[in-house]
C-alpha cells in the first residue's frame, strides 16, 4: 500500500516555525532560516521554477522526498493566512499564486466549506470532516503513490498522534528559534519509531525514521 | 584554552528526561530508554566498572567524549534527589554510592552550603555562588583539560544561555517522551551553532555542534 510520509525542517529546539507567525512572517521570527539549506539546492529551485542552485549531500535526500508523491494534505494555515476571515472572498487563492508548487491534488484541512480550487495543475480540495476523511481522499487521489503530510506542525502532530504516519524525516538545522510551532506537541510515547538512516549535509542533518504500528 | 563541553541524550521531542521525575524514577517516565544505546556499550560498561557490552558506531563517539575531561559541573539533582531536604544528614552521599563513576573533581550547583565530599577518587565541591563561579573553579581544577557540563537540563540550559559552552553533542534517540525536562528551554536565538559532524549508530544519531561566540 502507498505510504504516508512526513518530512519537515526543525530547529535544534524542536520548532518547525519561529514565534509570532504573521502575514509578513508566515514562518515566524527566524523561521525562514529553517529552509536556507533547501532553498540553496538546484533540485528545490528547479521544482519551484527557479534557476541556479547547488548540488550537495542534501540533493539525493530531496530527490527521494519528491519522488512517488501522489497527493498532499496540509493545514489551513499552509494554504493561506488566517487573517482574511474564513476565506475572504472566493478570489482569495492562498499563499501560492497562479502556479502553486505542488502540481498534484492537495487536500486542505479546514472547518469552513469551500468549492474545490484549481490553479494550474494543482487542485485544492477543502476537507471539513477530519483527518481520517482527508487521508482517505488523498489515498484515493494518490493511487499507488504516497501521501505527503505537508504541515504545519498541528496537522503533522495530529497524524502522528493518530498513528497514521509511516515515515518521518527530520531536517535538523543548527539554529535555536526559542519559540514557535513545535513538532510532537500532543504526541505521546505510544508512537514508536525506528531509525532508517542519517545523512550529514551542509548546514543540516537528515534523520529518517520508520513509524512502527 | 580548555573547552566547555556538553553531551546529552535527547528524545525526538527534545526531552532529556521523561515526565514525573522521582526517587524511584530519577530520569522520569520512560527516561531510562534515553540511555539504552550507551548502557549497551563495552566502553561505557568498562568506565562504569561493569563487564560485557558491545562495540559499534557509538564506541568512537563515546571514547571521544570521555577523553580529556578534567572536571564536571552538575546540578543539585544529578548529585542526589531533592526529596531528602537540603542535604538530609551529612551521611547522605548522593545517588552514586561509595565509588561514583566520575573519577574527577565535580562541582555541584546548589543554594545550600556543604563541605566538600570525597568518595574514592571523586570529589564533590558544592558551589553556592552561581554558574560563573562554578565554571571558574572547574576550569582551575581541570587545568589543560576540558570541563564537562553534566546536566541536568536546567544546568546545561543556563550555561548555553550564558554563552559559556564551546561544544554540544546531542545523542538523538528515536523515542517520544511526551513531557519532561527540555533541552534549550530558556535558550534563545542568540546562541549560534555550527555542525561539526553526524554519526549514525544503532538506535541513536550523534549530532555534534560547535557553539560560536
Amino acid at each position: 500500500m502507498s505510504k504516508v510520509r512526513v518530512h519537515i525542517s526543525s530547529s535544534l529546539d524542536g520548532h518547525v516555525a519561529g514565534p509570532h507567525q504573521s502575514m509578513d512572517e508566515p514562518l515566524g521570527e527566524g523561521g525562514e532560516r529553517l529552509h536556507d539549506w533547501v532553498v540553496a539546492l538546484k533540485a528545490w529551485r528547479e521544482a519551484s521554477g527557479m534557476e541556479g542552485g547547488e548540488e550537495n549531500g542534501s540533493t539525493p535526500v530531496v530527490m527521494e522526498e519528491y519522488a512517488n508523491v501522489g497527493a498532499e494534505i496540509m493545514g489551513r494555515g499552509k494554504f493561506g493566512p488566517p487573517a482574511r476571515g474564513p476565506w475572504g472572498d472566493d478570489a482569495w487563492q492562498g499563499w501560492w499564486g497562479e502556479n502553486p508548487p505542488f502540481h498534484k491534488p492537495v487536500f486542505v484541512l479546514t472547518h469552513h466549506e469551500r468549492e474545490r480550487l484549481t490553479l494550474s495543475d494543482t487542485t485544492f480540495t477543502f476537507v471539513t470532516d477530519g483527518i481520517h476523511s482527508a487521508l482517505e481522499r488523498a489515498r484515493e487521489a494518490a493511487g499507488d503513490k504516497d501521501v505527503f503530510i505537508g504541515g504545519g506542525a498541528d496537522t503533522i502532530n495530529q497524524y502522528l498522534a493518530a498513528g497514521l504516519v509511516d515515515e518521518l524525516e527530520l531536517h535538523v538545522v543548527p539554529i535555536v528559534l526559542g519559540g514557535g510551532a513545535r513538532l510532537f506537541a500532543g504526541v505521546g510515547p505510544d508512537v514508536k519509531l525506528e531509525m532508517v538512516r542519517v545523512v550529514e549535509a551542509p548546514g543540516v542533518a537528515h534523520l529518517k525514521y520508520r513509524v512502527l504500528r
